[in-house]
């Protein structure tokens, strides 16, 4: 490295460290408001979003008119682009979130000790939260908006592809805070899109990010775990299966799979490979492989499968464990739920699966010896969302073990701390 | 490296990645068994101690003679020896753990989403632990018995001093599992003081090891928390304080703080630095000052406290956020809660604090404006344990704010999965 070059790198470490310093600052403020004042700034938030449409469009027009100059996926630049529809989408949300219970300082267990001492577990922020996310500019907003519910400060780090529209609406939620009474500085934004500031954010901030959560693809997850001296909420790839048992009704079954699969593709809850017990390929494969088919779904079946599957390929042994996010599906006949379970357990993710079954017996057995984050009985993967549980909003599927695990949302974006109230006691 | 180098340190990488590989199906198993399984398993192993104690007495006493030899401190050969009292207090840890409730399985929560999804978040094991640890023998049997009765497998890496030690109360361990029909390998240890198997634990294991927990002194957490490629469950020091506010009766503040002090100096939760208000140094210290060096505590007193406190000696600056594990206790005045609370949040490590008073305000404004894993009022910090808490037993005090926060016993060695059960439902 150059004289010069380490000065500027310096540089950035102490800019970075800047953002630290505010984000602390701030979510001490923000953890202590009362609740109505976080509130108040979501509710404000929206407001902002929805008057300052027509500047967060210009932004995101020459966004994406430098990503097809780029030369970016069609996919990509849809993922970037906004309208007027998607900004309302993005307001709706924040407002949303607003409505959501406030966590913080919210008892969550309480109990009596023999000796008299009364302790509480007592809901607290998590602290500093960064967020490393890709493309689609409402995560700024979405992230944002959550940690703020939490107590939580953020520093948020997007993709460079979408800097000019993250960054006009970054504005319209810093002058929200300020006009709320509440610090600007609760929501920031790291102001380059240098990529060693990623680097320091992972590395160089232990003292004042409390958690990374990455969200993007299976690269940004991957450099994240390795390189983070910070604890990391990571959310890998949902290679999600269904299954279909041989009890299972043949309607139901069509339904739950087709909607698994072909509701939306490029979600993570999306069902990736349907298993099918030997005994029911005959009777129920058939209809499932022609409506995947006539929705536009290309069937990749195994040679046990493939008579059973007009219009299907033969899959290849690299189709299992894929996950394709696209209008894909890989088909395999198994020998009743234990092959069914093992084929889980060796290519599954952890994210999400679901079994079709009409035998109480066999779908007990199926939630209970698996051990994904989350298993349904008759029921679409694609419920795999934090909306869907009830959470109003979420920041990602956990696919780790530790802390939070499947649909991440404001509560799941807490710690607890321990209350004790006595009388004089002592430790005998 | 030599090549010769090179053959041992592939060697040692491929013998601890055998180990991870049986961890993880041993994890398997045991997370599957019953609950009575496990706790069957934890009073054969109970059993096995009070049974080989001979055994372990004699593996205890060549440690304790080479740790003579090799000139470790008092303190150090104090905790690694053992007697008949300490491994029948081993024996009784275990029993004791063995009748905790059993985690796995419990339903934490459970709601109905309007389509009539039927929503539960079950306990489940964390997986495979790996917990680094130094001195004392216990630590072998405690934390393994806190695995097993939350499903866990677990590697144990002991320090070197204690290793012979270890090896004899793993080998019960052992035996005790075999013989209850369970996996033998669901309580592993690393079978060599090679330093590189602590790094290797640490930075090659991701695919094996789900959380490490280190239990020692601050350089131990240290290392861990930098080279750690898992999430690490940590326990950082206590630099723990009690407040005397204006409000507080005297006497129960004489006795709640020479326990708090003085009933152990060795552990995290004994208190280190008392602060105390101006409004009653004068009627309040003196006594306490007195009782502390009567029961021989160093009394280090700041300028405006020094008067006061009969026997003490001035403080230096760096004696506050200091842990001293012994008996020395740093004494400052303040000017009121306020500024109580800053000193805190300044030197603390947010472990665990405690307010006497009498003033229910102040003590809400305390318990509440604080942010340490354990707040009390009116008691000993040295309450901060887990078997004072009720959790029985503890692996030790997390001061991260991830996962688990204060105590962590069991219950906090788990995670979630959400089990679904449908009727057909699709997502719209």
């Amino acid at each position: 490295m150059s004289t010069a070059e380490r000065e500027v790198a310096s540089g950035l470490l102490e800019r970075m460290r800047a953002l630290g310093r505010a984000a602390r600052a701030a979510c001490d403020e923000l953890g202590r408001v009362s609740a109505e004042a976080r509130t108040k700034a979501l509710v404000a938030a929206a407001a902002a979003l929805r008057e300052s449409r027509a500047e967060i469009l210009d932004a995101n027009r020459a966004d994406v008119a430098e990503a097809r100059t780029r030369g970016l996926s069609a996919a990509m630049i849809d993922r970037l682009a906004l309208d007027e529809k998607r900004i309302e989408a993005m307001a709706a949300g924040v407002e949303a979130i607003a409505a959501l219970p406030d966590p913080i300082g919210r008892v969550i267990a309480e109990w009596e000790r023999p000796n008299g001492l009364k302790i509480q577990r007592v809901r607290v922020p998590l602290g500093v939260i960064g967020i490393i996310y890709e493309s689609r500019p409402n995560v700024t907003a979405d992230a944002a908006a959550l940690c703020v519910r939490s107590g939580n400060a953020v520093i948020l780090r997007g993709g460079s592809e979408a800097a000019r529209s993250n960054a006009a609406i970054h504005a319209c939620l810093g002058r929200a805070l300020a006009a709320s009474g509440l610090p600007e500085t609760a929501v920031q934004r790291v102001p380059t899109q240098d990529r060693e500031a990623v680097g320091i954010l992972l590395r160089e901030m232990t003292e004042y990010l409390d958690v990374v959560v990455p969200r993007g693809g299976k690269n940004l997850i991957e450099r994240v775990q390795r390189d983070a001296r910070v604890p990391v909420i990571g959310h890998l790839e949902g290679i999600c299966h269904t299954y279909v048992h041989r009890a299972a009704d043949l309607d139901m079954a069509r339904r739950v799979v087709l909607n698994a699969k072909m509701r939306r593709t490029g979600i993570c809850g999306a069902t990736e490979t349907l298993l099918i017990d030997r005994d029911c390929v005959a009777t129920h494969l058939p209809a499932i492989a022609a409506d995947l088919i006539a929705a536009g779904c290309e069937v990749r079946a195994d040679a046990d499968a493939l008579p059973h599957a007009s219009g299907a390929k033969p899959a290849s042994p690299d189709d299992f464990g894929k996950e394709f996010l696209d209008a894909i599906i890989a088909v395999k006949v198994v020998d009743g739920l234990d092959a069914a379970l093992e084929h889980i357990r060796r290519y599954g993710s952890g994210h999400t699966e679901a079994i079709i079954t009409d035998d109480a017996d066999a779908a007990e057995r199926f939630l209970r010896e698996l051990d994904s984050a989350i298993l349904l009985h008759n029921a679409s993967t694609q419920f795999a969302d934090g909306g869907e549980f009830g959470m109003g909003a979420e920041i990602g599927i956990a696919t780790g073990r530790i802390h939070a695990r499947g649909p991440v949302g404001a509560e799941e974006l807490t710690s607890y701390k321990y209350v004790v109230r006595g009388s004089g006691q002592t430790r005998p």
